[in-house]
Order: C-alpha cells, then sequence, then structure tokens
C-alpha cells in the first residue's frame, strides 16, 4: 500500500508547549515520525513523507521525502494517483496516515489498509472529529482535512459514489494534539515516542479518575 | 452474553458540571444508560444493572437491576460467575460494559465479546487507562477498577494463566467522562444521548485544529 505521511516540520506539537520546550517538542515529534513510519512499513505499506520543508535534522528519516509547501489537502491530493512513475496506482490504493499517531500497531494499520474493496474509500476518526488514516481506492477522491474532516470524507465519498468504510480503533484515534494525549503514549505505546516520555521522566498519574503525565525533574534538573 | 452494566445514580457525570447543570447531567446519564442497554441486546447480550441504589426516575429501565453498594470492583467480581441461578456460567462468559459509552455500536461490542476463547479474557481500554469493557471466560478472574485498570486487569489475567486480548476500538475507547468528551457524542453517537444533546442546543465548534463543544441557548433560556 503506497502510504503519505505529511509531516509539517515548522513548530510542531505546538500544543504540547505548557508541558514540553521547542527542543523538546521537535524532538518527540521526530520520533512519533519515525515510530509511524516503522508501523506502515510492518504494515506492509511503502511510505513516503510529504513535508512542507527540506526535512534537516532532528527529522531526517530513511524514507523518500516529498516537498510540497500548499495546504494539506492540496498536497494530499495531488498524490492519491500514486508517485507518478507507474509503479503506484490509486485503483490499487493510497494510504494517508498522520505522523503523530504514537499508538498506532501494524496490526490496526492493516486492519484499515484492507478495509476499501476497490470502488471505496476507507477512514478511521482521530479525537476530535478529524481524520487520521484515510485508504482511497477511488480516482476521483479528494480530500479535506479541514475542520471536522472525518465526516467531510463521508460526504466526499457519497458525492461520487464511493461507498466509505469506517475503521473503528482506539489505537489509530489517538493523534498526539496536546497534553491530554500523552498518557495514552505511555499507557499502550511501545515505540521511540513512549520510550522518549518515560527518559524524560513523565509517567501517568491518576488523579480523581483523570489520567495526567507528571514528570521528574530527575537528576539532570537544571543542567541544560 | 450475558452482561453486567454498572450504575451509580449518585451525582452521575459530576465532571460535567461546568457545561450541565444537576438534572441535566442526570438526563443525559439516562440517556447514555438506555442505549448502552439497547447496544448491549443488539450485540446479542442478556444485559444486568448493578446499580449502587434502586433506580427511581429518571434512571428507571426496562430491564433487571440488582443493588450493590459496595465498591465497583466488589460487586462486579461476586457476579462473573453469572447470576446465580445455572443460567449464566462463566465458562460461557460474562462481559461488563460501562453505562457511558454513548458511541459504542453493537458491531463494535460484538467484536469484544467474541475476541476471548474459553479461559481468556478480553478488555477494551477507555481513555486514561481505565476498562470500558472487560469479557471474562476464566473462573478466577477477578476484576480491580481502581486507577489504569486497563494495564492491572492485563496482570491479573498473567497472574492466573489466562490470556489476555486487548479490542482495539474507538466506540469502547470513548466514556463520557469530561465535557472533552461531548464532541464524541455529537460527532459519532446516534442513539438518545446524541440526540439529546442537539435537543439541548449542542454543537461541536473546531477551533485551531481542537473540537469542543458550544451551546446555543435557544428560545427557553431563561424559562426554567
Amino acid at each position: 500500500m503506497y502510504t503519505l505521511v505529511p509531516f509539517d516540520a515548522r513548530d510542531p506539537n505546538s500544543r504540547l508547549a505548557p508541558v514540553l520546550d521547542p527542543d523538546e517538542r521537535r524532538a518527540l515529534a521526530a520520533a512519533m515520525l519515525r515510530d509511524v513510519l516503522d508501523t506502515v512499513r510492518e504494515a506492509g505499506g511503502t511510505p513516503r513523507v510529504v513535508s512542507t520543508v527540506e526535512l534537516v535534522p532532528p527529522f531526517d528519516v530513511d524514507t523518500p521525502v516529498i516537498v510540497d509547501d500548499r495546504s494539506l489537502s492540496t498536497a494530499i491530493g495531488a498524490r492519491l494517483d500514486g508517485d507518478g512513475d507507474g509503479e503506484f496506482a490509486n485503483d490499487g490504493g493510497t494510504a494517508v496516515v498522520m505522523s503523530d499517531l504514537a499508538i498506532a500497531t501494524p496490526a490496526a494499520l492493516r486492519r484499515a489498509f484492507v478495509r476499501p474493496a476497490a470502488g471505496e474509500v476507507a477512514a478511521a476518526p482521530g479525537r476530535g472529529g478529524g481524520t487520521n488514516v484515510l485508504v482511497v481506492r477511488h480516482p476521483d477522491f479528494r480530500p479535506d482535512y479541514h475542520g471536522t474532516s472525518f465526516d467531510d470524507h463521508r460526504q466526499i465519498a457519497d458525492e461520487i459514489g464511493a461507498p466509505f468504510r469506517p475503521v473503528d480503533s482506539f489505537r489509530l484515534a489517538i493523534d498526539v494534539d496536546g497534553p491530554d494525549d500523552l498518557p495514552e503514549v505511555l499507557l499502550h505505546g511501545r515505540g521511540r515516542a513512549a520510550e522518549w516520555l518515560a527518559d524524560e521522566g513523565f509517567s501517568v498519574e491518576v488523579e480523581a479518575g483523570d489520567a495526567r503525565v507528571t514528570r521528574d525533574p530527575g537528576p539532570g534538573v537544571g543542567e541544560h
């Protein structure tokens, strides 16, 4: 499955500012991106990063990068029929997987990859109405990632007569957005992102039924 | 599948206080409880409410109610081997489904019901580390709902030698806890709870990528 992984290297994870400084946010974003690329490959996908800018450290990856600074919907929409060299074609399916799905597993992604038949579109919702995974097997489908895109994608599929197949997965629904999402990474993640958070002293605390992360300043505090 | 649905009628949904008054919180809790009971039946389950107190309106339901004011873990643990009359036995499986799974569908619940083989335990995590659905097919398993219970349930299963089968479902992961969960109900719910929220003037607004509910005071404001 030809799989596009959009990535915006400009100020990633800005909504984690209450708990992480800019360098830390970049480190976590890079860890999540690499986790997702591994997960795509383990699920049988062939990933391509679609980035707003050339990727330099800490975002360097061992995966081909397509630079396109247009809007997410435009940059993705232009590439749903593959990479133009005929190796990948839309009727075989093109997937779009967000780069911050820190608890996605190959099994969950495989369920999404095989969900649509030819002529259909499948999608896994994110929390808050977004679309975390999209699998397009219809030549006329173009995405619109603005706002509550999961419902919009259902409607776009309806309009072109493409059956819409939702994918019901918790592991695909969690994208790392605000501090509220970090407990899920520590509780369920098994990759670099979860390890990075643990190494940085984060752990999960449950208070009155509410899970939050707390940070142990550790021995290195004040040294950097 | 014999299915226990725990319900605490004392101050339900207290963490929705910022957006709903006590009567409204009770109305929403009753709507969610009835939605869940219907969903259990449509998934092929036989529901029993396990309540801390006798249920009176607005919580009256057309389902047998077992009153037990002990802790959730104790009240559920005492009933995992069925209702004592031999009609339901643990080796056929007993499920525990939280009463606030407002976007659960019969299909998602059925996936959980069939997940464990005899001698196994299956569970669907909730956001924040909880256990939203538990399906027990081992005679020695006893739950512990305190804290991050999903990992604890995995450990309890390990200790008694019961294979632990996670159920990866977004629809089972969303329990209605705080205001942050209400967008999911409006976006994905199809039952009484979603209808109640819409009738009360709630809708979803996306601001800077963050989905929230807003409330239109409507024509009736100030009249009640």
